[in-house]
């Protein structure tokens, strides 16, 4: 496939991002060259799922893996050939054997699921190696990083995605469909955000993912291995984009509107500090740990458009899993909290409607047509759905749904609520990664069910 | 009674807030120098029901009513024969008449239910008379007001009480309930808010209080005489103690907490100008009004605590009434929306409890023991609660539980949130209006059944 890619890719750069509808199940005869060839950098908890969602597939080939821990390796290895697979390449020696895999002839795209602070670095580089790139969320640490991922990708004309699956949510669909048939008509305000009891993610006890310890860092094994640090060293919204991505989907940001400013404001930091006393006890030397991340960041965003976006990050205390959305028009609202949709005209006045049968009735064409064989065991629900449009969008050189300007502008928000925690709420600005493009560029063609 | 009012008026000044049990079923055989003399300044719609549930007490006698418009004086005076109570004094010749009442010997306190903009020069005037003043929310425009309530009472030894009566209500009682009794554990993140939509009390046909028309100002009747011009012309949370006053409770603003600074982001301000565009056409003189007040407000206040509060203004806009309440701790949380709670080693892991179970096994004793006759025809449920903890205090001439600190403190979210959508959401510091107090003052004792 490679030299089609390259034959076609300078003319597509401009090319508007498509919730792209799968062809797996047509794509019967490909030959060899209609198929992807993709390279999986990253195969802890994250990747694996990824690989094992796209060994499902037709239309790809698993060409070359990286990790630099060899039971993950064996694992994956393991999993390519129950699936009839042929073998990769495997890489891993060290941190940066990854370069050895992009410089593969045999790889056209690669998925990064690998800690945050390799994000950036390695779709950068994946960009500048000419590889389709996609990335987990968030997409980077940092202003320079996430302006590193703009600049890349004008540079080289390579396509990055960020793999934000929270965008693919069944529900989160319905209502975005509801938003483009104007059901809340104009759009005023919206909330999101991660609300999840992470502090058994944070801590384990060095032999299960989750849990069973409070130990992080070298002691720990999986996420807690990386994680945590970012807890312990950074007061700020560190993994905004799970909330912050739908809702930049509905708002069109970087397509017609885009983020102005944002205010953040920290809670004291006590959840991951009570967590490690309950669990190992007052002299567990993590016990001493100052945790610098505050337990509910709370971080209100000015739109172009003048509307309003209320984002929480809310990790560290116990507490059922939410997102937390609400989306509100003059026409009425979605709150995902109580399952509860209002829309005037229609609801009885002053009442709330249960939100599923507006969301059954919206359901996005996407899901009806996808949605049993997405949900069906093993294939990912959003998960799925994210993955089609990234193999879908790399098989066509075209630009994601999810671009590297969406990926700079939602990370974006973690460095900008560090500075504005810093200074007690004092707004910051958002760079404009567009670099004045978002006034013309144009919303998703997000129904379009190609080809 | 004025006499022994003013005998122990100086020894009280300092008298902790208590959320006073009521006395009236035991005030069996009280001479006429054991009732309160209470005279009603403002008698439209609020103030008439006041007036209708302090008839039914046997405490207090509604020596004077003053109020502008002829036609509720006469509503009043004959809700006042029906009663089978004495004529008060009549005022009301003009806007400063409410002064002559004040000048009365004949009464000991006053009940303000104004329009906003003549709550704090009436309160203020009300204790330079040594009346004990209650008003209604919020109490103050400006932060100059805020400072006059609390100067006023300095300099006077004459209390004043804000009327909130949501710090009342059932469901917020029981979570102070649970809050004192630490089910929370240690508090972190608050979330309320005023979610009303309003539209129809903003506009009316100047016949009914409650729409029919478009018209406000002049040409309307009832609030949307006065209040809709604060949404013409000021762009801020201009009614906040609704959904602040139980949090500050919960939080022990002023004692031993105080809220430090506030951002606060304002939307575009679409709804109103919908409202009438829809009602009267755009032809209507009303729809070339620009109204200033954002349809969504959010202001996030920081504590002394280190906890932040989220504090919404959602009034223009289609959807059903939501305070928004959110009372979050180390150990769980609450949240009315959804009607759920969590407390860690209590619930099912990670799922919520429906609230109602929590609620009840809570039931604030007060309720437990007034609830029945609270909600009984026409005692007002909350405003029956908040009344009375007026008389209760009034009669003993005490700190009431909410005084002149906590009214300057939660009315100041007002011109603060002006200022910083102004500049922005720029974080702005609220006065320390206990001038240093609050490290000492003590929490309401609230479970306290005094007598």
């Amino acid at each position: 496939m490679s030299t089609r890619r390259k034959f076609i890719k300078n003319a597509s750069i401009i090319g508007a991002g498509l919730f792209l509808a799968p062809q797996f199940s047509y794509s019967s005869n490909g030959s060899k060259n209609d198929k992807l060839n993709i390279g999986m950098i990253g195969v802890g908890l994250r990747g694996t799922h990824h690989l094992n969602n796209l060994l499902l597939r037709k239309d790809v080939n698993i060409t070359a893996v990286c990790d630099i821990d060899p039971v993950r390796i064996d694992l994956v290895l393991k999993s390519i050939e129950n699936a009839g697979a042929k073998k990769p390449e495997v890489f891993g020696k060290n941190e940066y054997d990854y370069r050895n895999l992009l410089a593969l002839e045999e790889v056209d795209a690669v998925i990064i699921s690998t800690p945050w602070l390799w994000h950036t670095l390695m779709t950068k580089e994946a960009m500048l190696a000419n590889k389709y790139a996609g990335v987990e969320v968030s997409a980077a640490n940092t202003l320079e990083e996430c302006w590193d991922l703009v600049n890349t990708h004008e540079q080289t004309g390579t396509h990055m995605m960020i793999l934000e699956n929270v965008n693919y949510r069944r529900d989160v669909m319905a209502v975005l469909n509801m938003v483009r048939q104007n059901v809340f008509d104009e759009l005023v305000h919206f909330r999101c955000g991660y609300q999840h009891d992470l502090r058994e993610v944070k801590f384990n006890n060095g032999k299960q993912p989750y849990g069973g310890g409070v130990e992080f860092g070298e002691k720990s094994t999986s996420e807690a291995q990386w994680r945590t640090l970012h807890s312990v060293k950074r007061n700020g919204d560190v993994y905004p984009t799970h909330g912050i991505g739908p809702i930049a989907a509905m708002a069109n940001i970087n397509r017609g509107n885009r983020f102005v400013s944002m205010t953040s404001n920290a809670t004291k930091a006590i959840g991951l500090h009570n967590h490690v006393v309950k669990g190992g006890g007052e002299n567990h030397p993590n016990a001493k740990i100052k945790f610098k991340q505050g337990d509910v960041i709370t971080s209100v965003i000015e739109t172009a458009n003048q509307e309003t976006i209320v984002v929480t990050h809310d990790c560290n205390l116990p507490r059922p899993y939410s997102l937390g959305f609400r989306v509100q028009g003059a026409n009425g609202l979605w709150e995902v909290d109580g399952n509860r949709i209002y829309i005037e005209g229609k609801s009885k006045p002053h009442q709330w409607d249960t939100a599923t049968s507006w969301l059954e009735k919206y359901d996005h064409p996407l899901w009806k047509k996808y949605g049993e064989y997405a949900e069906g065991a093993g294939h990912g629900g959003m998960d799925f759905f994210v993955l089609n449009a990234f193999v879908e969008s790399a098989k066509q050189n075209i630009a994601p749904p999810m671009d590297a300007y969406d990926a700079a502008a939602w990370s974006a928000i973690t460095p900008l609520s560090e500075v504005s925690i810093e200074k007690n709420g004092e707004p910051q600005e958002f760079p404009d990664f567009t670099r004045g493009k978002w006034v013309k560029r144009q919303p998703y063609n997000w129904i379009k069910d190609s080809h």
